[in-house]
């Protein structure tokens, strides 16, 4: 991979983010990507597996496992903004409304600050269905410099 | 599925929890989990998939992506401590070290403080290779009296 390639791959620099700028990335969530995460992660839990289950919970049915749509925000930061190139640091989720197996999960990412000594980002993550916040929290991100490439 | 049936399946109960309690998972994170992760989540992100590009990284080599070894801790918080039954409200992670595809990642959580009057449960969640930790944070989980069931 020559220079003119990996710049071409690569995501943004410090120097080029600001506070106000976003991206968004949106997915509807199916059967199969429960059956994959739960491959994954090991994470056979049955309220996310069985209905009848689930059913008998507080939540009275069965949901997506929440970092199925929190594995958004990974492609925000990682593909989007700051993109390939960066390092994530560190993520809060909150996990605030059920996301059921059918629905379209819309995530976004919002620079909130910009931290030059440190090289980090601090970004606003949001997930919705619809108008609903199902997932919020906040991404901290080291973005590399334009000038040391 | 009868009473008898969902109390077998269910996790611990709020009345039955204490500081101090603690569960682990571990597993071997493979190209698979790398591929399937990336299908589920979109991130392509090619310091995950492309030794080229993330040799020229600060990194300086593929490394596998965060949330691959997070989702262990959606498994311990499901499945193990307190197990089905319960609702994952929120999550912290530092993203500490890289972890490499083959190596053996161990999520471990320990309850730290239990909120009766919510019905919450905190506990400290570590993501570890060997004797180094890879990931930190704290956990946030619901968890359902066993005297209204």
């Amino acid at each position: 991979m020559d220079q003119q390639e990996f710049e071409r791959v690569h995501g943004f620099y410090l120097e080029e983010i600001e506070i106000g700028m976003s991206a968004g990335v949106d997915k509807v969530i199916g059967e199969d990507d429960v059956k994959a995460f739960a491959g994954i992660s090991g994470d056979t839990n049955p309220l996310h597996l069985d209905d009848e289950f689930a059913r008998k919970t507080r939540v009275g049915e069965r949901v997506v496992h929440g970092m199925v749509s929190a594995s958004l925000i990974s492609t925000l930061v990682g593909c989007k903004l700051p993109g390939p190139g960066c390092l994530w640091m560190g993520q809060t989720l909150r996990f605030l409304k059920p996301v059921r197996v059918g629905d379209r999960v819309e995530a976004r990412a919002e620079v909130v600050e910009v931290l030059k000594q440190k090289q980090r980002v601090r970004m606003q993550t949001t997930c919705r269905v619809g108008e609903l916040v199902v997932i919020d929290g906040e991404a901290l991100v080291w973005v590399p410099l334009r000038r040391y490439q």
